[in-house]
C-alpha cells in the first residue's frame, strides 16, 4: 500500500475538533507512503483521491497506533521466584538474601550478549505490538556499569531494526547506585554514568536521558550532575518523580523542562504548579501502583486542573510491574486512577507522543505518519473497558499493514 | 496423536506429591487416546510405552488444562458506555436512567437469537483458550425469561460444539428479579424461573443451577425454593455468595451441599464453618472484586485455616468483572487476595475441577482425561506473575494439540 484510501471507518483521531476522542464517523484515511495525506469525512474526500485504491474497513475503529512512552522492557531473567516467595511470607530481607530484588536483574542483565538481550525480550515486544503498539520507549538501566547499559541501548536499537515498532531509547544509568558506589552515588555518577552517557551519546545511542529521584536512587541535586551533561550533549531529560515519596523530582523535571515526570504518586500543589510551568508531561504507570499494591494514588484532579498533560505507560518491568499490556495499563488508568476511558487513550497516543518528544505522531491528521490500529469495536471506550480482551484486527506502521489479527 | 510420549518436559501435576505444584522434573507424560496413560519421571518410563511415538517439548512447563469455572460470557452488547459515563462521574441514577446497568445487557440479550449468542460470544471464549483453557463454565442469567434463559444454555452448549473446549452450564434463572417481578420475587421464582428451569433441564440444558444470594437479589429463603426443585430434579447447585453483603449465601451453600459458593468477600466466621462442613468449593472471583473497587477482601486466611477448597475464576460478564482472561484472574487473585501462586494455579486446576463436579480433570494423574497445557516458561509461577503477557506455547484437548501459538 504505498497510495491508499481506507474507508468505511470511524476515526478516533484524537486531535482537536471539538468531539470526545476527535471522533469522525463515516470517515476515510488517505495515507500516501508512509504519511496521512488526507482524513475527514468519507463524504468529503478531494476528488484528487478518487481514483486511487480503496479498501473497506467494514465501519471499524480506527486510532493512532498506541505508544509506550516509559518500558524497562530489555532485561535478563525475570522476578517470578521472589513474587512467589513474597506471597509465601518471606520478608524483604529474606527476598535479598535469597537474591531477590532489582539485584537479581542485575546480575541476569550483566550476563547477557545483545543478541540474547534482543532474543529475551522480543516475545514481549510482540505482545504489544499485537495491541496495536508503533512506538515504545525503551530504558537502560539494568547494567549500572558501562558495558552493559550500553548493550541493552544496543538491543533496543537492534530491536527497532528487527520488528516493525519504532524504538526511544533512554539512557538510564541513574537508576540507582550500584552496590560498590553505594555510599557515594555522586563518585558513581562522575565515573561511571556520566562517562557511559557520554560514550552512549557518541555511539548514537541516547534519544533521552533519565534518572530516578527516590530516597532509595539519587537526590534532585545529584541529578543535576547528571541533567547538566545531557543538556550540553543536547539531550532531553525525564525522570522518575515521587513514586514512594516526594523528593523534588517533579520540581527537577520542571527545571529542566523534561519531557516527562513519570509516577507522581506524592507529587503535591506546588510540583503540579511546577509542571505546568513547563512542557513536561506526567507519565502515570498504574503498573507498579497495582503491583506495590500502593494506596498513594497520583494526583489526577490536580494534574487536570492546571493542564498538565497526561499519559499512561505500562513501565514494563521484571520487578515493580511485570506488566506488559498497553490495553491493560489504560483500563487499570481509570479503574486505580479514575482516568476517564478519553484520557486514557489520549495517554497512549497523543500525551505519549509529547512524553516522548515525537511532534508526528500520535494523532490522525494530515502529515503525520500513517501509524494506525484498527479495531473492531464501535467506540473507543469498548478498547479500554475489557481487560485481558484484545479488539485489535490490525495495525498499519508507516502506511504498511503489518499486523493482522484473526478476529 | 492417538498414543503418544511426551517427554523432555517438567509437570506441574497439582497432584499431590509432596512437593509443590506436584511438580515433577525430567517427567513425561504418556497419552492414549482421550487419557493420560501414564505420568512420571523420564527414567521411570515404563518399558510397555518404550517404542509408542515421542514428542520432544524441550523443556517446557506442562501442567493441567485450565478451567474456568466461573463465567457470564455468553451475553449481547457490551457495558463501555456505562464505564465512560461512570468515569465522567455520573451517579448510579444517571446511568441507570440512561439505560445502563444489567437491564441494558438484559435488552441486549434478550434481542439475539441462539445463532448471534454464539457468535457474539466466540471471540471471548477463544481469547480463554488461547491461555490454555479446556474447561469453561457459563451461565444463563441475562434473559429472566422463559426463553432467554433456555437460548442462553442452547447457545453455552453450541459453543462447546464449535470449539474444542467443554462447556459446564449453570442455569441463572435466579440472577435477579426481572422488572415486572421487582416486588414479587417469590412469584418470579414460582411462575418464570421455576418453570424455565424444568423446561431446561428437560431439553439437558443444565449441569448445574445457580442462585445469586444478595439484598438486590433473592433471600437465602427464597433461593431454598429453586433449590429444593434443583434438588428433586438430580441436579447440584451453586450461589453467589457474600458478595456485597452477609446474606446466608455461604451457609445457604452448605446446607445443599452446593458445588461452590462464590465471591465471599463478606463470608465470616461461621459461614466459613458451615463451608467447612460441605465439600463446596469457595470460588474467588477478583475481577468483580478489582472492577467494582471493593475494599472487603474474601477470608482467605480462614479459608486456608479451615481446609476450604479455594478455586478462582474470571467471572467474565459485561457489568461488574469485564475480564477475560484467566492468566489474570490467578495474577489479581495473588496480588489482590494475598493467594500464593499455587494456590491461584490450583484454583485455575484441580479446584475448579471440584468447583463444577468434574472428577476426570484438573490434575495430571493417570486416567485423566489428557487435557494439558504447555508453557514457555521454566517455573509454575512465571504463568501467574506477569500481567498481561500469555506464555501458552500449545493447548492439547482430550489428548489432541489443538491450539498452537508462536513463540
Amino acid at each position: 500500500m504505498t497510495q491508499q484510501v481506507l474507508e468505511n471507518l470511524q476515526l478516533a483521531t484524537m486531535s482537536t475538533n471539538g468531539m470526545p476522542y476527535g471522533m469522525v464517523t463515516d470517515g476515510a484515511i488517505v495515507i500516501d507512503s508512509a504519511t496521512i495525506a488526507w482524513c475527514g469525512r468519507k463524504a468529503q474526500l478531494p476528488e484528487e483521491y478518487s481514483n486511487w485504491s480503496r479498501r473497506d474497513l467494514a465501519g471499524r475503529l480506527v486510532t493512532p497506533g498506541l505508544i509506550d512512552c516509559h518500558t524497562h522492557i530489555v532485561y535478563g531473567g525475570n522476578r517470578a521466584r521472589e513474587f512467589e516467595l513474597r506471597l509465601g511470607g518471606a520478608s524483604y530481607e529474606e527476598i535479598t538474601a535469597q537474591g531477590g530484588g532489582i539485584h537479581a536483574t542485575l546480575n541476569e542483565t550483566r550476563k547477557l550478549s545483545v543478541p540474547q538481550l534482543v532474543e529475551q525480550s522480543l516475545s514481549r515486544i510482540d505482545a504489544l505490538i499485537a495491541e496495536g503498539i508503533c512506538v515504545i520507549e525503551i530504558k537502560s538501566g539494568y547494567g549500572l556499569d558501562s558495558q552493559t547499559e550500553l548493550n541493552m541501548l544496543r538491543a533496543a536499537r537492534q530491536i527497532g531494526m528487527e520488528r516493525p515498532v519504532t524504538v526511544k531509547t533512554s539512557f538510564l544509568g541513574a537508576h540507582l547506585a550500584p552496590t560498590a558506589y553505594c555510599d557515594h552515588p555522586e563518585r558513581y555518577l562522575d565515573e561511571v554514568c556520566i562517562p557511559a552517557l557520554e560514550e552512549a551519546a557518541d555511539e548514537g545511542l541516547v534519544d533521552a536521558v533519565d534518572g530516578f529521584c527516590e530516597n532509595i536512587a539519587f537526590s534532585a541535586t545529584q541529578l543535576e550532575r547528571l541533567f547538566r551533561r545531557a543538556e550540553s550533549l543536547g539531550l532531553p531529560v525525564k525522570v522518575h518523580a515521587e513514586q514512594l515519596s516526594n523528593c523534588g523530582g517533579a520540581r527537577l523535571a520542571a527545571k529542566y523542562n523534561a519531557l516527562s515526570a513519570d509516577h507522581l504518586e506524592y507529587a503535591n500543589e506546588d510540583d503540579i504548579a511546577a509542571l505546568k510551568m513547563s512542557d513536561t508531561v506526567a507519565v502515570l504507570l498504574p503498573g507498579a501502583f497495582f503491583s506495590l499494591r500502593q494506596s498513594q494514588k497520583p494526583p489526577v484532579q490536580m494534574l487536570r486542573d492546571q493542564g498538565v498533560t497526561i499519559a499512561v505507560a505500562t513501565d514494563c518491568n521484571p520487578g515493580s510491574s511485570p506488566l506488559n499490556s498497553i490495553l491493560l495499563a489504560m483500563n487499570f488508568s481509570c479503574i486505580l486512577f479514575e482516568l476517564t476511558p478519553e484520557e486514557a487513550l489520549a495517554g497512549t497516543t497523543v500525551s505519549a507522543a509529547k512524553a516522548l518528544g515525537l511532534s508526528n505522531m500520535g494523532k490522525i491528521k494530515p502529515g503525520m505518519t500513517a501509524n494506525l490500529a484498527v479495531w473492531d469495536v464501535a467506540s473507543p471506550g469498548e478498547i479500554v473497558y475489557p481487560m485481558g480482551f484484545n479488539p485489535l484486527t490490525e495495525r498499519i506502521y508507516k502506511g504498511q499493514v503489518s499486523t493482522k489479527l484473526a478476529h
